[in-house]
């Protein structure tokens, strides 16, 4: 993670200036709030503003609810019912502000989740720095030979020596070519008259989409955690993983109950179809179920064995 | 407006209960956090949390745009070139969460706007109070005879009063046929029996569409000026501007300089066509223009003789 | 359902009006174009018109994941595939435009699925027809004991009959107030002179909740299915489930592969929790799992019981 | 442009199988359907599939407005009466869906229009083609030294060259490494073994931004308008405006009311605040103004001069 003096500054300036609020407050959060939380080699997530907490979903459900005041002691009990049932509308009352530094590669997987706001770094307006991404030799891995989008065992030695050589050298000289055409400061051409920079709009096209951009991300609740569950997934790609992950250590102090109930409910849950369902239930009265008398397509068996450590049955 | 004893109390606590943040903060906007603004005769208004201000939109346009940092002194500029340049992303990284008290036929031209959340009051769940809007007399109109869908002249006093016994009686009669069907209190039936209530879910469905519901509101500050844009506009149905403009107040109080490049540049503004353009720039050049060769329909031309109190030329 | 012979004129036309297109035509939902389907007692849902098929989300999911051209007789496994993992994109490639006709109160349950495009009959603009819903004698229900938002068993029949009549008394003198407010006939007032009629927008308030409202509402197959998995379920209230209902039907029509898909592995599915499905392996191994040493809640014990109709281990 | 001899052919097949519907159909937009449209030098805009044309705004406003039947002669009066008086939800009802082949940084631009449906082509998945843009020499511009995020004169020959040989030979040299890095056809390495391929979804990160994506975009007709209202702007990059002014061609062949209305009503329009609507009244009237009693800022009052063509009054 790179950040200027100036960055540092700033962010220990804003830390020294308290103020009171009568809004919902959550310390856990206050006491990382503005500090960057390294991800990959030069990205950053860090926590710039937030709305509510646990609070507001309990507050925003009794109103739907009506009358009915509750115990505290109650809210962790309502916070998991809505979970479970998937009543999302209470968990939209709250809302969280990112300030996250990304490849442009995991910036283009993360803007299709529609439902956020964003303000991104505007390369035709400012020239980006040079930081580009390269992975770490444990994240180097081959194409996987089943998952037609996934990976596969680690590249060996030689190899990942080979590839880290390539993206290091061709994003280099991508950066003195991008310097070069902009020419911001002035340098003189061949006959010696200052050379005419390129437009910053039509430059920046020559960088590659492992250099990173930075963006300000605001969402709400609900759909943060439907990011986290696509994103903090065994199949999403490491680079973006990566963040989901720290967002997630985020969550659990913003929102400590949701997140509990979060990820025993919708995180580390499996679906099972009707049919997987009555097949279950032959199982565990002791029926002797198999593949064809199950009713299941051949990768739904697979599946189902798979999740529940069955030994053949013969 | 009305408010339970309950209420006024959890109020004053809310209010009592101040908490250190380094989030930013508005003082304008905590001096009435959680207090009811009153609207129409039974309804209300309060902000209930907020996130950021007008400094939220200047740190995201300065992300956008990169390092230039610059002096506080010229935020309002660039708040205002935003506004006019409709650079609309910045204004959605401030958010606000109001609680409103509204009567349904209110609540269904509200709900039209999508981009927000909301968790309301559910007369599936809880019996909805009797509480039900009757114009004031000032506001009873008779049908527009020019605009399909607007109002006309004040209606005369004694119809004005035979309108207003109207509404009163017969909500007031469905008000006492709801309970009677729900009969939560378990009154008894004819033959002494207590009467089986009917499901909240369906009773409902006699009430009048001025009754009132409630609802939490929570929306983007970009969102919200569009919302008001339509509804504090003089076409919008009184009942939903008296809304509208109670929440123009708030965003005064929470976002002063958006507040005012909003009113300059978007409440009160003129769109001209390019048709438009040309005959103005001749009026202004001394030509005599006429509806003829302005090339203008007759729809267009009368608007403009009428924005510009043009005088006919003769 | 009511239509007038106008309407039903305008649908004959329409239905005899055929055009060429290379467009993906669907013939089983070409056959019922236009025509109303009944809902409720007044209400109906009608296809309007759509874009795609089943073949057009293949198409996308192609577009997505390059060059691999398959044969047709591939798509239903595809089709399935992207259900079960949920790769929605594709499904948002088909769109469906209804007429629906409902009543107000399912008019404002149903307005909640915000991903949608709505044109709604505007009773600021028009007067409303004489038409409410009343429940039939097999749909009054008594409010649920065990679960707040649902219904219990049906009303006795001297019950049901004294809710019939106060719903239909109540909605008929609404409707005659309304008209009277209204007087778009220009009747004369107790001077002899024509009483000024209230202005529409102010009318209407003083309808039911049950007066039938309508629509265009178009959305695409993802959020369609969205919608259906909430409102065909068994919580959902009987009235607007009854249009779900009725649009599942559509879309078996529309896109037969995807119905299928979706009715197996949406619709009817269950969710387990990471503790339940450790419980159930344990379960199918033979092993005794008791409530206390599963780990899960007393609620997800029961349901899981339930569920797989496990017999107590003693 | 670029397609294959199997693309071809697809599309000759698509275009030979002909349909009957009862739905809207446009014989305008029929005539171009499936045939890609170029956009600079590898890029393309096709239309794939579309719902309703102008009838479908018309139908949309007319249930809305209730049972005003009207001839046919005055929908385009209507239209642009929505058009005006934004009126948007009508146009909403129109949908239309494109397979464009653009760059990858106008389509990071282009993605940010949140309410359309989108399907990419996976670089996780597949291998993208060695397709990338190199800008004609007309479009080579310097950096603007008045607009921060704009383009000035164009650069003079020799720069041109040179930039245009550095693009090329960049590109040329990301794609060769990029096919090394993948390894597809499994080359041996300097010990005489397979080399291992590195995954796809981190060898892309080594390609620039000017490499070809594609994808399938579906957006209503409301939207659509939206998106060319920016980015047929003479402010947006000459690359994204290739493709606005490409679709809006489309936009008039779909539905010509709509697209006339929308040229001279949203288009080619200007926004005057309550202040310059009050000095031009002034003006008209023959009273003298000046920067000073205007009111107006600088940046204004500059603005109404070059808009009016106003001539210094002495």
């Amino acid at each position: 993670m790179t950040m200027s003096r100036d960055q540092l500054e700033e962010i220990a300036e804003l830390r020294r200036s308290q103020s009171d609020t009568l809004r919902i407050t959550v310390p856990e959060l206050e006491a990382i709030l503005y500090e960057p939380i390294p991800v990959l080699d030069h990205g950053f997530v860090r926590v710039v503003d937030y709305m509510g907490g646990d609070g507001s979903i309990v507050q925003a459900a009794r109103v739907s609810y009506g009358r009915g005041t509750r115990r505290v002691s109650e809210d962790r009990g309502l916070i998991h019912y809505l979970m479970r049932h998937r009543h999302t509308t209470p968990f939209e009352m709250a809302e969280i502000k990112l300030h996250v530094k990304l490849p442009i590669f995991v910036a283009r997987q993360w803007i299709r989740h529609r439902t956020a706001n964003v303000n991104e770094y505007s390369a035709r307006y400012s020239v980006l720095d040079k930081e580009f991404y390269v992975p770490r030799r444990e994240h180097l891995a081959a194409q996987s030979s089943t998952n037609r989008q996934g990976r596969g065992p680690l590249l060996g030695d030689e190899e990942a020596e080979e590839v880290l050589e390539i993206l290091k050298t061709d994003a280099e000289r991508l950066y003195v070519n991008y310097l070069h055409m902009l020419n911001e400061d002035g340098q003189a051409g061949t006959g010696k008259r200052a050379r005419t920079g390129l437009a910053r709009e039509l430059a920046r096209m020559n960088l590659s989409l492992n250099f990173y951009t930075q963006w300000y991300w605001k969402i709400d609740l609900h759909n943060l955690m439907h990011f986290l569950q696509l994103r903090a997934d065994a199949h999403a790609q490491y680079e973006i993983r990566a963040y989901a992950d720290v967002i997630l250590s985020i969550l659990k102090k913003w929102t400590p109950i949701t997140y509990e109930a979060f990820v025993q409910n919708r995180l580390n849950t499996v679906t099972l179809s009707a049919r997987a369902v009555e097949t279950v239930r032959k199982m565990i009265a002791g029926a002797t179920v198999t593949k064809e008398n199950s009713g299941l397509s051949s990768r739904e068996w697979s599946e189902l064995i798979a999740l529940f450590e069955i030994k053949p049955q013969t």
